[in-house]
């Protein structure tokens, strides 16, 4: 951090305050993310209030960030045209100063292409925020990492490791779990909302990743955009657990109730920590 | 129009029996499409009842587009090698009298590759039908186009435009909007149903060129095949945004409507003007 | 069939421990799947206890394959990438013992390319299961194939040809339609749960052939899983369609239903012949 950058508390209030502020400026999010999530990812975002463009192509993309307000890069099924796509967004993004997420989707010793992509984007221009699990923070880190999409450790368990990497990289790393782990490496901020049905849907962290990059695209400060995202999504999984039978109706719901959370209700039922 | 050619009045008798033709006759769509909305398509048409079929390879889009009802090229998120196959997909279908639709997605200056492949797909085979947003078909015919999937400009002040498009390729130019405007550059059809979250759902824009692409594949004349997909979809727009709460449980609602939708029904709740 | 391997008889009883025996391991299952199925997909074996994973790039699917619990390969929306990340699998699965399925989605005289390629496949490692309508079994034995992704066989006239390739292949060939048929060239199973809203969702069928492949993961006999995995997705269907509207709202309750469908349930409402 530096001292001239107004850095605002994350508080619940600043939560609710960074909801209406999306709200109000409706950011462009161009996401460069995986086949499986990329229709998810879009309503997600239009549900919540922010507006999808899925600019992938080494062509384009490049161009694109520059005028995006945010950028997400997922690295799920990266391909050649699109791996190179996103070095080409990365580079736009951090010449432009347009906040870019990445999510290391995968990320470890086992999976070693995508590895070498998330590294090299991470060289490219720094991140306003990695989201992943903790499998994948630790593994970013230069830790062993998981061999799929499903992490083995705790956020609990790779919170030096969030640390070294925000430390290192000017970042701020978010790390799913059952309760969220969020730090710049000096603050640390922890969102207990949520339920287990977040882990039976495909893509809800692919998604909250680009729920952190349209945030990013309207408050300044990257920990509290990334907090503001997940607690917007993790509230509104409450509500929508609490009147559904099960993941399929649940997801449905979700997309209802982001679309209905006030920023009033989310500085209410976030429980920060 | 040649004169030879029988042009049946765009009535809202002819739309629901439209619909009952495409019931009746199930149209095979090949759909050369974005990896955002492909399944939302496929099930929207499948929902109406049409015959999907995703053929987007190079290898093989020229001899589908021989067999197909009706061909989609969406360009929402070309590749090299999608973009290939779009050419080849075009070319066979012109070789074949195949009806083919373009959707050109985010057209305009700021995206230039997308705009160069979709003025070439053009200049290959004149398309049945041209379906976009404002922007996208002021882009198209010359003017200056948005930044996004988002159009900036109403279909009204896109009618210029979508009537020069519509005369010099010999298409009909159907521009979305809060009330859709559709041209052969001599007729013009509005359809005033639809609701304001349908713009909340990522791809349906996209699915209604696929549905056009049904429509094509099954009646004459094609501003009567744009038109009847155009208010198929947002009759059955009006039945789910009734009876459901968010954009979540909207677009499912949206999928059981289009499946119950009767041609009556759609004939007498059908607003054209 | 070698002597030495046991097979336990395929029964009701056993269809329902085999669904135990997934909720216990939780089997890694990768996906090499076509874009437009590929959310329904992750969703459908999330829903159902199994964990999906969509490596489908040349430089990672081998790795993977080593040490996934089964791979599904389907050639619905085949590239030149996908294409060499599907035989790289298929390879590694081979060497390393994992069972594959594969889906050879619209295979058949039209689509040349694509039945190159599942035929390739089919030479590089022998798979657990073959799943397909009787069109494409057909036309994977020899026979004529449809155009499309639907039938126009029932499965029993594909039978012989199931027989066949199944007898040739070392494998168990499962044929879709209203009365599932699977054999492994001598037994012979049906299934005749389901709904016709089946067909109205797109990417039922190549679901199935992922939940195939989670249950080849983690039971003996291909046979028995290649029918537990019918048994499970139609039983769910059965309820799922019985308290619905429409195809929409269907395709959301059959995840629901996924989740909740105990073993003692499906046992006792499977139909198996």
């Amino acid at each position: 951090m530096v001292a001239t950058t107004p850095v605002s508390p994350v508080t619940a209030a600043a939560v609710g305050d960074a909801l209406a502020t999306l709200r109000e400026r409706s950011p462009l999010v161009q996401c460069l993310t995986n086949i499986v999530v990329a229709q998810w990812t879009a309503n997600l975002l239009l549900a919540t209030g922010a507006a999808p463009a899925m600019v992938d192509n080494p062509e384009e993309s490049g161009v694109f960030a520059g005028v995006a307000s945010g950028v997400l890069v997922n690295v799920g099924t990266p391909y050649g045209e699109t791996a190179a796509a996103m070095e080409q967004a990365v580079a736009a993004a951090g010449r432009a100063g347009t906040p870019w997420v990445l999510d290391p989707v995968a990320v470890g010793p086992l999976l070693g292409w995508r590895t070498g992509i998330a590294l090299r984007l991470l060289s490219v221009a720094a991140p306003a925020v990695v989201r992943g699990n903790a499998s994948e923070v630790m593994a970013l880190a230069g830790g062993a990492g998981g061999k799929g999409v499903d992490s083995l450790d705790t956020p609990e368990a790779a919170l030096d490791a969030a640390r070294a990497l925000a430390g290192s990289h000017g970042t701020v790393v978010a790390v799913s779990g059952p309760v969220d782990h969020l730090t710049d490496g000096e603050r640390l901020v922890t969102v207990a909302n949520g339920h287990e049905w977040l882990t039976r849907v495909t893509g809800v962290g692919c998604a909250l990743g680009a729920l952190m990059a349209a945030f990013a695209g309207c408050v300044e400060d990257p920990l509290l955009a990334a907090t503001a995202a997940t607690a917007t999504l993790t509230v509104a999984a409450d509500e929508a657990a609490a009147r559904t039978a099960g993941p399929g109706s649940f997801a449905v719901a979700l997309l209802d109730e982001l679309a209905a959370l006030t920023p009033e209700a989310l500085t209410e039922r976030v429980r920060l920590g």
